[in-house]
């Protein structure tokens, strides 16, 4: 059985699994404070080259951006982020929930542009009625995008100097981050860190079991343990994160796997192309985009499971062919002969 | 290394860890759509005895409590919970983030009254500025208690009865349920199915690395699936718990686990005894609270973590002893040795 | 003293106010249950032309829009308007505040379009991830808009026909309803109780100290007092905004006071073209848009009150002129003698 | 007709509805930046003692407990209060709403207790579970309380040091302040403005058609318009309040009012002892609290709007007398003649 719907199909890396029968009897207090969430805390703020900074361990990426925008923000601020932005289409109203309004930005393949959140934080901060507006206090943006397209570092830095311009909060969705570290890029940990309030380096689609790691850098929220308890998201055994992310950043194995989705990516990109199936949008990471006529999506989909998108025309699908650290040869074979 | 300070300290029973090895490899949908989720489901349902109930899985107990809680209550509603109720004390106001008032019950041993709950809600509904005030839509019982105590069958079938009378969903918190069901009682599975309208079996607390199994016996909450999403309650690899419940109701495993617990509960407080440590309550399941001298409890704690519970006076101290399906006959040995 | 800065800048029509008096000390219940606040929905609901629909009485359009907005939606919901909408661009993010996301269509000179609604919510509801997204469960518009613009009765039935094809409500934010009434129009009361499922008849902007009558046509949400009573909006003494209400809706005065508004408005309109000052739209209601060069409007703002609106290029300003019941001849004659 | 149902059974003082006729045709902007918001607050501040504070006008009660403690309060606190506090009892869920946890403490005649307030405080902070739970980060009191019992400047100073010591906010509800500060009292405004971070003088109880005077004697929260807008209480014409409160203190308006409540209530008190009915509680201001037999209460409500509060036991009835500024000689007669 072969599988292009996603980069969550299977369960952990071997090596995150054997980490955890490791582990397994040796008991370790609740809640964080154990000694492999420590470890791992220590890693992670090595391979970020902030030392002063705190990490927190969530289970799933919709928690943890409504969380970790919920404790960035005040009462009468709200997020900017891209139309397409994750939290604003597929998390079926978390941010609100928990009272977040979100500035809406036109998307450029999935991305803001610095100069677009300029002129809209700028029109609203010089709006006489900004009193009866919703302030932007955060800005999101995802990397990869949920098009699978990166940031440049000049672009970030562009971002965050809007940011601090206006006493904005930078906040980075890596829900996918392994995979964006191990493209072409000039964007690393250490300048994602330097340029951000908070970011998370997502485990659940790189690898993990589940768990999102929250990075802030330099100034923690206030009671932040007290913040995740409330939203419902701080795990009783916090080791079971902080024993897969020890796992993932000993011995570079988070890079690893970020790699091998990357390049089976490009395979599959040269699979595609090989049989007359083109791309909707070039992208860098482990999710293409493909479109295909309708009936030969019909009668794939039979075969192998792959992501819907969208139907830009009657004649056309766009599906989404997702590779991750499980994507063996024999899938790519498999795509390469099916089609 | 031993503990007595919970029953979440070790990782998760080595049957679940084995079944999550052997299944890590096979591609399944996200969100809970995989087999495993849908085999686990089914046995839970059959152990039940309610095939046509829905079971959903959510990653801890305080998620579960306000996402289902929320579910159950309408906008004009709130819980009826004891004192000591763990939403009322311990869930750092999860509840009331998503709405929730809790109405407050004097606590017998950490239960509710029947008599007593019928009275409030009487006097709530009979009042005639009822409309100023938050109706009682639910009520929540933990089973064990969080003082480790268990309702009789007879005392449930009392509270069900009152909350049918007035239109009350019922909803059950089985956090520590496979000690509830292994110890001396008249409770199963069966009879909480068909007394609640909702209940969870827990599975951090009960061999599991997370996961609680939220069952609805009867209705379930239109939409139910995007309520677990905006409340950041969805698992992107659903087949997380899937697969260990699965485990967890393949073979009685759940049960074996929540005997242990019992088992060695049991010893314990005989080695308590023993020594001459009083318990400060006598519960049937796997958590015993003791009353130590402030000295004996200073030296005590040096060297084996025990979770403290109070300060009744100056000279005394309260702790529990929590016993797990990892607690083997080494730890018991080692606090016989240790008083 | 002049002013054409909003519609809210006096304080109520003398007949309204002489009602307050005449009625001051006769005692009554309090909370909506007096017997002007009964004999207000009774001619509102005359007017409406539906006898068997509910009247409720709140203080002012954000928190009626809020709260009604949150009775009208499911947990799971969100409410569809104009990327212009008052709920959308001036409420603070009230709606979010109570979980409701909006979900932004565009806006034609402040007006949604039939067919872009149906698109949009054919096209979710289509989505194979819906259950990750908001459903949308209302539909908001406001008549007249933020522009004062007004629907056409074949529109607002067009925008109805989609809200029951796909079980959402249709909502009308009515703060100007007066001068809606007033203008060129097939819209009527009637109408607009037929098609909608709630909206609600401006006081505030259009004659009274303050309040907003909601009106449920047809069905009213359940437990609707306590829903606002929740949300701090229900009023102790309720008889304020059913002796106003009263006074309204007695003798045409509601109706009076709406063409009084739109007669000076075309007055103004006048004056303005005379003056050669060009209309930025062509709006049939009380608010004219007018488009001065910088350094005119920098002198008029010296002497005359307006509402800034936006800078469309730097030589020139929108602003608006608003008229209302107390826009007196002296006023007009006041403004064009001061272009 | 009479009535003792309640103090809002009426319009507005007289001498209010006066300045409202007056000021009706002057124009003014909105929003509360109005010349009569301007002077009511400056009145209020001087009367406070406190010119450098700031005040805030909103509609009623629990719209402004809810606003003003959602304000005071950190994400991770709740607020304490008597368990007979209006926020806790009658106000609907509307602090839960927005997020606050209520911490009930017990009450004697409607009083908390300063040494018990720092006892729970101290016991929570102190708790090694504190993570888990909700802080104590406000303290509620009412004054007059629910039972029109008053507190004492001593016991005041206690409660204020306790929450000094802690770090809480503590909080005055004055829904009835007037006839507070004209029992015998040694409790003024600038005592109040002195112990408490925030507090609000009633006008809707008071004399005011509508209207709650919000005082921060030191610390104002930041964004506190755009807070008020949110939860949507801002009114468009703020004047209707400002006038009111500009009334309420000019010629000691609203300490008049106070005194014609309590010297009322004063002389019900004489009545109902004469014809035999005891008090169930003394209290000194324009509340008395009366036990009847049940068949005389059924009697006498038939000719009397009185406020059933409760049945202590099957043949008796406690009653709430409520007198106010229009409670006339002619309704204390016709009272005595019905007895």
């Amino acid at each position: 059985m072969i599988t292009f719907e996603n980069d969550y199909s299977c369960g952990a890396h071997p090596r995150v699994l054997q980490r955890l029968s490791e582990t397994n009897l040796i008991p370790q207090p609740g809640y964080g404070f154990d000694c492999f969430s420590a470890a791992a805390r220590e890693k992670i703020l090595a391979a970020c080259g902030c030392p002063g900074g705190a990490v927190y361990f969530l289970t799933g990426g919709t928690q943890t951006n409504a969380v970790v925008l919920a404790s960035l923000l005040k009462p009468w601020e709200g997020v900017v982020a891209a139309q397409t932005g994750h939290i604003h289409v597929h998390e079926a109203g978390a941010p609100e929930a928990l009272g977040a309004k979100i500035l809406a930005l036109p998307e450029h393949q999935g991305k803001i542009d610095p100069a677009e959140l300029r002129a809209l934080t700028g029109t609203l901060l010089a709006d006489e009625n900004v009193e009866h507006m919703v302030y932007p206090g955060a800005v999101y943006v995802s990397h990869p995008t949920e098009w699978g397209t990166l940031y440049t570092g000049e672009e970030l830095e562009a971002i965050s100097a809007v940011c601090r311009e206006y006493g904005m909060r930078l906040y980075l969705d890596g829900a996918r981050l392994a995979y964006g570290l191990a493209a072409e890029t000039d964007v690393d940990l250490p300048l994602i860190a330097s340029l951000c309030d908070a970011f998370y380096i997502g485990g659940t689609k790189c690898g993990a079991l589940c768990g999102e790691a929250v990075v802030f850098p330099r100034r923690t929220p206030e009671h932040f343990i007290n913040f995740i308890k409330k939203h419902g998201a701080l795990m009783a055994k916090g080791r079971l994160c902080g024993v897969q992310f020890d796992a993932l950043f000993t011995d570079g194995l988070y890079f690893e796997i970020g790699r091998r989705g990357v390049e089976t990516a490009a395979r599959l990109k040269t699979i595609l192309a090989r049989h007359g199936v083109p791309c909707f949008m070039d992208t860098p990471t482990n999710q293409q985009f493909a479109i295909l006529e309708r009936e030969r999506y019909e009668a794939l989909r039979e075969k192998i499971p792959m992501g819907f998108w969208s139907n830009p025309d009657p004649a056309h699908t766009v599906v989404r062919f997702a590779t991750a650290w499980y994507t063996t040869d024999e899938y790519l074979e498999e795509l390469d002969r099916l089609l």
